[in-house]
């Protein structure tokens, strides 16, 4: 057991440290769906949670864990998905400022968005080298602290915190699965799921058009993601090595599904749960549906990450 | 207080009857469409009900109350809607047959829906007298019951349950708003608040575009409704005499609706609280943001009356 990653006892504390401030989620099942495909799946529903996805967990535990003294000087990201959201709310909930630097190209819907839970954007060429010299102009300007998405010890710790509550209202889950994007939502899931129960077998599930978390997985050496091509666009992202090292210690396979395979599992979500999911919620049920054998007569627990869609662009 | 419509112990009786069958579905509320809106809305959401739509309380209790004789027949209706697929369902639930009497017409979708859930379908010419001569043909060579979608003592009673768990849940609403089509739901709705607690404001919500019932409560005789020309298509029917004369008595007043309002209202749950509702849903929120000044510090409740929406046919 390595030291350098965070233990369940620290998502236990950023546990209670977060409770008052974000949703307990539901978790829903449908029995139509389960009889249609002869399965048993529950589902934590992080799309109910505020800002519509997981982040805000994470981004709730980072800003309450800042000093005084850094929380006054306000917190800061490049991103323009859910994370820069829950940060920004994280932020205005503890009266921080947020500073989002955010590529220009960004979808109106984003940019109001984040604008709306109050926080300062700054917007940059829509190119990595663009963000990371934005990002670091604001920081020295302002003195915010930078809140990584994913490669952060809080960060990875409140996220972790799904998983908790999943297993404690469903406590006869065999089978664990979360998207994989950066890790942080998987390996916060993994270390409470292993801790909570070493029996549990836990699976992280990625587009197969953007399966770096995968390959990185089977060939013991991080990879980076390619070019995007695929509808899950919260799963764009690399692994950090930091969530590379908590995936291979506490993961038990990744899984991978094609594109239909997430738009039909995406469909069928709607459909029968009545619920709207983004496209990369829905990757870990069709997972599932691509890998059927591994999930004969198993309890099979999904977290969905989140619930933000634009509605004027749907893949049905 | 006329003898001759349900009371609300019946209602009271079909809600003991039925809780075995039926979801008890949940309550939501958005704080942050709370607060966009200044408003305090909670919503009771039939459309997480088996078959998606709250249709399934009133015909699970009318197939429950026919005699054994009744029943070993089966039960039959005309109706391409949710009604049809409630029927099917509630009647397999009792392992008695249902013919369903649907036009040639109907989209593939509904279709499939009521032969999933093993009713047999006799389709006919998409013309109300069509309908009514092949549900009578059906009905005289099966000697199945008919049950009406909501022109039924056994179906109002059904639909009343819903009110009875939603003011459970939340005590303290001040006006409780559903959407009218026959009139179903609505009648059973006003018996039960106004039972509840008398004190209680008790609101239907129509589309402007299909104001049959505003129209007959406003000069109190029963006007049927006039071509279709709203997206609501659940709200299409008109009241029968025993619905009106419930919601005459009953019912404070009747809101109405514009087609836009209704299509931003849609939109505004669907983004906002990550749930799928049907247009006809959407109505009694439209109506509340096109009639503000009756809702200032009140608290409102509102039933979401279904979810069962063609994916690749929406208005945004």
């Amino acid at each position: 057991m390595s030291e350098t990653f965070p233990t369940f006892k620290d998502i236990q504390e950023a546990h209670q440290r977060i409770k008052p401030f974000i949703h307990e989620t539901p978790v829903l099942s449908s029995r139509s769906m389960n009889k249609i495909l002869d399965l048993d799946i529950v589902f934590k529903c992080e799309n109910f949670q505020k800002v519509g996805a997981f982040k805000f967990r994470g981004a709730t535990n980072a800003v309450r864990k800042l000093s005084k003294k850094d929380a006054e000087r306000g917190v800061t990201t490049h991103s323009s998905g859910n994370h820069a959201a829950a940060l920004s709310l994280a932020a205005r909930q503890l009266g921080i400022p947020a500073y989002i630097v955010m590529p220009e190209t960004a979808p109106d819907i984003k940019k109001k968005a984040v604008a709306g839970y109050g926080a300062e954007i700054t917007f940059c060429k829509p190119t990595l080298q663009a963000r990371e010299d934005t990002l670091s102009i604001v920081q020295k300007e302002t003195g915010a602290t930078f809140i990584h998405p994913y490669d952060n010890y809080d960060v990875i710790c409140g996220q972790g915190t799904a998983a908790i509550e999943f297993l404690k209202d469903i406590d006869d889950i065999d089978v664990l699965i979360a998207p994989i994007g950066g890790g942080g939502l998987m390996s916060g899931t993994a270390i409470s799921a292993k801790a909570i129960n070493r029996k549990i077998q836990v699976y992280g599930a990625e587009p197969l058009n953007a399966d770096d978390a995968y390959r990185s997985f089977k060939q013991d050496v991080l990879i980076p993601a390619g070019p995007p091509n695929t509808l899950a666009d919260g799963l764009l992202t690399s692994l950090s090595p930091l969530t590379f090292q908590i995936i291979k210690e506490k993961v038990d396979d990744i899984l991978t599904a094609k594109e239909q395979a997430i738009i039909d599992a995406m469909r069928m979500i709607w459909e029968r749960m009545k619920i709207i999911v983004e496209p990369s919620s829905a990757v870990p049920l069709a997972s599932v549906l691509e890998n059927r054998h591994l999930f004969k007569s198993k309890k099979i627990g999904i977290i969905i990450s989140g619930g933000n869609v634009d509605l004027t662009n749907l893949p049905f």
